[in-house]
């Protein structure tokens, strides 16, 4: 199990690391990297048309303002693509969700909350699991861990 | 392969058959009804949480305005469950999409673009295709296709 | 006289203990709790749908991003349901208060401002106050209040 | 049973008109009329502040754009006021929503989603049922046809 | 020459006051108070009604969220009414603009910019200039002292 | 009594002649005229400088999407400056809003709903009539018809 | 004198030919065609690198919904892009500007407004005039007839 | 070569000045000052107006709320103008941005990502680049050089 986590820009590297994270909590390889669309557009589509066959079974990709990089990723390559807007410091992130959700026909990006770093880390996981049981069985515990921290939270108002 | 396409409303149904359509056009079995959240929450409980023990693999949501369809359905299931924001006639569809995609950590949609009834089908093979290659295999043939369109659309700008 | 007042998480908890206060002040009991729509959804349709039987006369649901709470809670219960947006990190609160008010029809939510919470309250004292004389006759005397702290605004002005 | 339900124009009647049918279908008395914050503000003042002894329990106040109806009449009665903005010709909604929602501390506004008429009378419903158990009743009958709604859905999308 | 500015809240001083204090170099009578469409509706409609026969000329209102007193106040005067939308904590100052400005036919609220405290007085002035020759005078003066402005910037950039 | 009424664009006619025929209606001399600060600036500074020479006593502008005519105009001009945001066939009318109302410190121009034509041409009344007390008169006797057009509203309804 | 006009959809065309038919009438030679960023990845990075040295000195690109077509091709080409965001039928066209012009740092694109193609078109020829006179002396009579056009607009307006 | 980047006021200094940082590091002469299109707007038109015959090339105009600057000088200069909107404190952008793009037919003006000052800076390169085979030498090279930025970004992530 190999998913590819990308972004574009090193100052997304708190957010999109969540994602990396969780995705390491559930034994699942990672490839981080910077990959820009704008600034090494050869490079994000030479990376994206060899990640099939280099074991890749999914790709995140994360960007913010003008969110090119999971679109075009998308373009290139079957596998599918979580997209993950970053929240930049003007329009409170409504430009970066439009520029990775608005995909037109043809080309879908599977797109999470803006700065939604563990959610693409857990669709991906999701995904995953669709081939691979010992991730479906990981990710039901996961759900499991979710309740617990909800009763932990009532606990907390309680006392 | 089977998935589940739900949708909150018959009145949703003119974009969210084009989503069925593109999964039996790829040859992906589907279960295709009406499920609220609102109206009949129970019912959507039950099914999503019986959707995995039935074969379903994943499932397709689709709900307009306060659009809650899909995160209640991800919030009982774990398999990967794909967001279609539906535009209503007011909010221009922005309601729809911030209800569908700014979900919480822990429990992600797969967003696609509003009205993208076609998009959250084909997401939905390439999440499958994880697993199944002969669908990889379609879908590859599919991205070619979508250039071929591009090149019938320049010889119709030429003509 | 008894309602209930739930969030989504405990990180909405200083927003939605305004509403829990006015409340107190008033005399209404209360049972204020952690439940989530996406991670302890069976949890919060149960609650829903013992509420009525248990006494309780009305739901205060506060929740934030793409706060669905209040609206499956509405969908389980006749009891009337107020629905609390809380602002998050990202969209200034536009995202909730959309998830929470564009209901589709058959399910109402009755909401108030973004991170309202005093009004929250104050909406379930009016409610209950339809059927308890002595809760209308300590509203109208809150409201004789509000205008006594205009007063002291304009005495501050002036001195 | 008596609820009042005004509206800043004539030009809100069909959207209106659908919470006033909701409420006759319940049995509940209406007193239906125009009256404006703008255009007669001392009759809207003078109104509110007769409601409660002439024994209206609960109003709900329509209007569009800069929709100031039903918080200038919350401001004046303690009676739970239900806002129902109204989508005009000019930014589709939000306007409206946004003057009848985001109502300071100590005066909230029930506010309902766009357009929603029907969720306006039911709403009123829900609140009245909080002292008529026979409203509930009905209310308790009313959801459940919405399932049977739903159910309809199922047979005309599988026919 | 004299003019009432009224403000929904204390809180809203600190802008408010730069609007007070443009009219006050202008030579203005200002008659500066909390008033609030919400919390003191009557004492509102009561001061715009006696507003004119007091001598006040103009009036400029300032609130914030769901803004109604400059709307109320035009109600119920033939006298101009300056609209100033505060920015609060939520929704970035847009909610306040559109309570402002979107005004219905038949009842205009001059609006300025959020959180524009000086252009409400110079708007004003200018409004009185029309009136008053002393007032344009200085008005046109003012105009010159923009420019003498924007000169001394020029001198710190080159500096 | 004489007013200045420009628009950016002939296109613009049929709401801004409504501002037009308010004026009229009250007996105000109009100077009607298509003024465009892209395409004509020099002539709208110009036709801005000399109005008050000419007896101008306030410019109403209306113009769309980057509607800069009212904060030109009101930059060259001591006289009081209504803006009137036209709405144009993208944004909603939003972006007309922002342009015409955002002004910055020191250029205040009074701005109206979009579209608003009747209610600038109202507004320009009220403003004139700090001066003429006839027009004050008239201006009063309109409020009336207001309220008279409410009661034939209800007599509608009634009906 | 030679540029690119390149669109992301034939569903474009009515808007892009407007650009088109601008930079003919100035005569300049346009290579027009569709090349999608999504569905023609490699098609449009090859095409925006070879743009140079075929001699194209500018390239207009127009695409809607997460538009990132101007984009994409900005990051491979020193040329200046201009981008021409498409109103799409979702989000008003908020979509596709917020994607087209918020770029990041390092590439920019030169954007014009929501369906804007005669601007996209009139900023191409005034990037070419910067290096070909003949093309400044069309584009100061061009800026000519619009004031003609103006008074064209006057002329009917009084006749 | 020669340039001239104005700013409507001293406070957008901190962004503007990085536009002419990248100017003057590309060996491009800068006229750089302040000049406001409400508060100096004869100059700022005498300004545009010379700035052809005085060997400007270009000009960049930045200037935040109702940012009128930039489609001011596009009014008067057949000159190529780039628009640089800048965030305030209200509105997050969208106020700048929208005043600055969405200008009307006829007059353009090319504009960057809100407070994109590079952008800004390097769009003008690219522009004069399209007569200056030496300024597109080295922007060729600055994007070689964006190249090696993220392979930084990237061995500081592997480190």
């Amino acid at each position: 199990m190999k998913v590819s986590v990308v972004m574009g820009s090193i100052s997304d590297r708190k957010v999109v690391e969540k994602a990396v994270n969780i995705l390491k909590c559930f034994g699942v390889e990672v490839d981080f990297r910077v990959i820009s669309a704008h600034r090494t557009p050869l490079e994000a589509i030479e990376y994206a048309q060899k990640a099939e066959q280099e074991g890749i079974e999914l790709i995140v990709a994360a960007a913010g303002k003008a969110a090119h990089l999971a679109g075009v990723i998308a373009g290139v390559t079957p596998l599918p693509v979580i997209g993950l807007p970053i929240k930049s410091s003007t329009m409170d992130g409504l430009d970066s969700l439009l520029s990775v959700v608005q995909m037109p026909m043809g080309v879908p990006v599977a797109t999470v909350a803006i700065d939604g770093g563990e959610n693409a880390g857990l669709l991906a996981v999701q995904i995953l699991s669709v081939k691979y049981p010992e991730l479906r069985e990981k990710f039901t515990k996961y759900k499991e861990h979710l309740k617990v921290e909800v009763e932990g939270m009532n606990r907390e108002l309680e006392g």
